[in-house]
């Protein structure tokens, strides 16, 4: 619903987004329902193996709207980025994975179902002067103003969602210790699973160096028929979920914030006996 | 959301809506977001302690809504109706409290939170030929068409909310027996709290006799301080969530299908109780 909230609220003249894969273009193709919209840069040209870095936003643009985790092309914004208009961010894939400065934005959207809780909720910062930027004459439900007025409660909240949100954040501070503690363990669980591959001729991380995901790590092998071959034998020995996207096929590891680095380790040991088997 | 998806999927010229109260009111204001509103009836002459009966629906009206229940006035429509346009109900506080024949209808909606489950997850029923409708040009998500094609997977559903729904359906069928024997409980259920008003001096119900809701039953004491007594008194017998809405005052109880039979005897006898020791 935030692909369409954003640009109903705050899309006056013209919008800037960064294409950097499937949540980019489904974003960009809703703002385009409600004015001029300036793709800025795109990594299309490889399948999105990359962040862009090298591109201007106009300086008239209403705002500038990244996705900084992309899940199907395991490429991720993983430092603040400053910006002259105001930065819009749809963090939902790795909100709450490391520390961020939120001053440099205009709005963060996030969705819980990744990082935060279950699925049917969605967390948004927005600043005060980009509130009273929202229209008066869109509908109630669509308007960000609303929701701040009524601190969240102008309809019935879903209180499990956000109670389990709690559950999940608490966590976060008092078992995992923070956030700085946490970008360090998601750090360290992406960075084994890269460093083997970076020694392995038998397996290929998909993404660039400098645009590496924490959250996804999608990597191809040999052959698809070793892919498919790879993926039954994961989930044969306990290690499920490692298909990749049947859009780009290949193998994904989603490591969110949950998941142990113990998994992790039994993972790459894994993937060592397939290569050696399979080599 | 539905007081705006209804409008912005299905209003092409002119809608008609029956103001019924408080949630009608709501769907009103968000229709005319869209177009032309032909507001029918309204019993707003007498704080809608009625359902309007004599009333025309315009022929060329695109659809006519309707509120089924209004929970804040304690009426409700408990009978099917038949309507020569398009009928549009929100059912979202007495769904599956009796059997209904669809046929008339050219959609149903209901949020989940009061017969159905957790907040935070709606039904939709939709006719093939109002799908047809919808507009390809609005956003992607307020499309009833996106969620039909998607079998409402089109993005991550609300699954504990789902599932929930899921174990309340299965206890309306298993437990209680079905549709038939849910609507005698409900009926036998504000029987109790009618009957004995119709016979007291003491208390008063508000709604008029041929209007009256199943779901919510709305009464006045003699005084305003009494019903504060009342709330309070009730509250300490371990009968909770008697006071009436901020907007209206007086006393409501909400007997949604979970609502026991003994928890309704047993605020029958308290109210009992109560006039006798404060009449």
């Amino acid at each position: 619903m935030q692909f369409c909230m954003v640009p109903y609220n705050l899309l006056q003249t013209k919008a800037a987004y960064l294409d950097t894969g499937a949540w980019s273009n489904k974003a960009i193709k809703e703002a385009k329902i409600f004015g001029e919209v300036d793709v800025v840069a795109s990594s299309k040209d490889t399948t999105y193996s990359y962040i862009p870095k090298d591109y201007k936003v106009p300086s008239d643009a209403d705002y500038f709207h990244i996705t900084t985790n992309n899940t199907i092309y395991g490429t991720e914004i993983k430092e603040d980025m400053d910006c002259a208009v105001n930065l819009v961010a749809d963090m939902s894939s790795d909100i709450f994975s490391r520390p961020i400065d939120t001053k440099p934005f205009g709005l963060i959207y996030a969705g819980a179902q990744k990082n935060m809780g279950p699925a049917g909720v969605c967390m948004v910062i927005v600043r005060d002067d980009l509130l009273a930027r929202c229209p008066e004459d869109i509908p109630t439900m669509l308007r960000y103003s609303t929701y701040a007025a009524k601190n969240s409660m102008f309809n019935t909240p879903p209180c499990f969602a956000i109670y389990t949100v709690q559950l999940v954040l608490k966590w976060l501070e008092e078992t995992i210790g923070g956030l700085d503690k946490m970008v360090a363990l998601n750090q360290k669980k992406a960075g084994l699973l890269y460093d083997y591959m970076g020694q392995s001729d038998y397996y290929r991380a998909t993404a660039d160096d400098d645009s590496r995901s924490l959250m996804n790590v999608t990597f191809r092998l040999p052959s698809e028929k070793l892919e498919a071959a790879f993926v039954a034998a994961a989930l044969e020995n306990g290690l499920g979920g490692l298909k990749g996207h049947r859009s780009v096929g290949g193998c994904r590891a989603s490591i969110y914030n949950p998941t142990p680095l113990a998994a992790v380790e039994a993972l790459v040991d894994f993937m060592k006996e397939f290569a050696r088997k399979n080599g």
